[in-house]
């Protein structure tokens, strides 16, 4: 069974290197990966701040907030 | 060919994490992950620097630095 993991991103060029780099660098074979734009879909915010997600872009893996660089406050996408 | 990736890290817990989830999710049919203890190996600094990396956990990817979490500062492992 593959795991799920989850990109969120605010379409910002700091989320796009990221998401070109590490996003599609996951083992297809182990990682199922969901990619959700912040900026688009307002609906998935409160998911990824009970995940802890602080900024964007950011990896949710295995229960964790993995934040790659920072492209822009999730305060700043509500 | 596989594209090269370096981790770089200092055995702090936020580096572990990254390592456990991130670098060890990448595609091993498409890249070779080295990892790199800076707090041990300071020989390899002045190439972290050079390619951008700040702070660890950091992977370099494609030329580019992905700053993953903060775990500490690149200048306190000098």
């Amino acid at each position: 069974m593959k795991t799920n993991a989850i990109f969120y991103h605010a379409g910002c060029p700091v989320c796009i290197a990221a998401e070109h780099t590490i996003a599609e660098a996951l083992d297809p074979a182990k990682y199922a990966v969901e990619v959700v734009h912040l900026g688009s879909d307002k609906s998935r915010l409160k998911e990824a701040e009970a995940a802890g997600v602080k900024s964007v872009p950011a990896l949710v893996m295995n229960g964790a907030a993995f934040h790659i660089n920072f492209g822009a406050d999730i305060a700043a996408l509500r």
